[in-house]
């Protein structure tokens, strides 16, 4: 273990209160806040870690996350307590695992989550070696989440796409690309308000392949696909799922890709 | 005052650290972002005083924003301190002054803003009489605050359309409404990421008319125009200022209007 480090300090907890302003139509938080915070967690436990933005930048490197897997039982609602947990389940030479537990306001888990992260150069943007970091104290495992990591998802096709979307000013981070919330919120985006009146997320996976920059142009692309009997297992609900996968593409490039498994009701 | 209130109540400071997924482009806090925390500190002040979401809900009404002059010397940057310091200025039958002051990790004041905010019947979203409130008690004046309260916004013409946006899922809050942050976004991005890159957002007044749905499309008008007297006293700068207004039409109809002024740098 680093030095100045306990075993205490290989889980970090954050709590949160939902408020009004952070609540979508039906009250709960949106599938694109929940990622914020799991970003915002993982930042924060990294940091007292002492490999945050800070720590890396010396070595001009930096964090971005490449996969995430996140399944929800049920989603935290407005004026409601919620926790995130998070520790590293593993690392090799590219990638580091973070898990998540997400818990309701009686500490019940509602939901968890894998989230991969990727270490780059900042400066040419490709991947660096992370094993001079070393992780390997920090290590925990992955205690008891189940949540799979995110798989591949197959490709659409042209006659998918169903929306297209020019990155503006408001979608720009501090590293001057799009902000990898704005991804999501731009793929769930094409099903109207009804949709999600009548359908709530039970899994979503995500993965980031190539960064945006303002004013480029991404096509969202979408299409029905079955559910798998794994996932029917996977998640424990008695109401009917369904689910999509669905690409951002510019210029007929896959950008970035999910795969969103639905519960009606 | 309201029972069990301290003349200490009649005052909120929360204080802030901006993270990298909070930054805009150049790492500083974006005026959407920080009016969303203006929005949330106010919300917190009025639960704290019994006059919040909860307690108005009973009477069948509920707060909005209506107009907001936002004053910023300079914005809050990446992985530093600020704190928002909010208080009720007055109150009549139909509106409630709230001011803001800004302050930086040292404490000096960066920042003012003020906020008016209408009390409607959730139910057929018309005025409410806020005076059974009993809101009296709760005032403290503007307390040095010198931001002058939002003007009239005189309209664009039809040449001045630059843009048009449909709202989407993620746009929509807990009153299946555009969220009042989204409205600024679209506003603040007709302009291109390179003109956040030499110019700084001086003053920020927004005026609500009108409330907007999921799937409505709104068009972007925005023009240039000239800098008043008073605005070139009001704002502490030895740059260049220049000043745009904008609106956000929906058939026609204004729903939404921001005066800005720009300092270049």
């Amino acid at each position: 273990m680093k030095s100045g480090l306990t075993a205490k300090d290989l889980r970090l907890t954050h709590k949160y209160m939902l408020t009004a302003a952070e609540c979508d139509a039906r009250g709960t938080i949106s599938p694109a806040l929940m990622t914020e915070r799991i970003i915002e967690v993982a930042t924060q436990h990294a940091n007292l870690l002492g490999i945050g933005y800070a720590d890396l930048s010396q070595h001009g490197i930096g964090w971005v996350l490449s996969r995430m897997a996140l399944c929800m039982q049920r989603w935290p609602r407005f004026n409601r307590n919620f926790a995130l947990h998070t520790w590293i389940e593993d690392v090799n030479r590219l990638y580091s695992t973070r898990c998540m537990r997400i818990t309701g306001e009686d500490g019940d888990t509602i939901g968890e989550a894998r989230t991969i992260w990727a270490a780059i150069n900042t400066a040419d943007r490709t991947p660096a070696d992370i094993s001079i970091l070393g992780l390997d104290s920090l290590v925990i495992g992955a205690d008891g989440i189940s949540v799979p990591r995110p798989g591949r998802i197959p490709p659409c096709s042209a006659e998918d796409v169903r929306a297209s979307y020019t990155w503006r000013y408001s979608d720009i981070d501090i590293n001057r690309h799009v902000n990898s919330v704005r991804y999501i919120e731009t793929m769930l985006d094409i099903w109207p308000l009804e949709h999600y009146d009548t359908h709530r997320i039970a899994q979503l996976d995500i993965i980031y392949q190539h960064e945006c920059l303002c004013g480029q142009t991404v096509a969202v692309a979408a299409r029905d696909v079955a559910v798998t009997t794994h996932e029917i297992q996977q998640i424990p609900t008695s109401a009917p799922l369904q689910a999509s996968d669905v690409e951002l593409l510019r210029d007929g490039k896959r950008v970035c890709a999910a795969h969103i498994v639905w519960k009606e009701g």
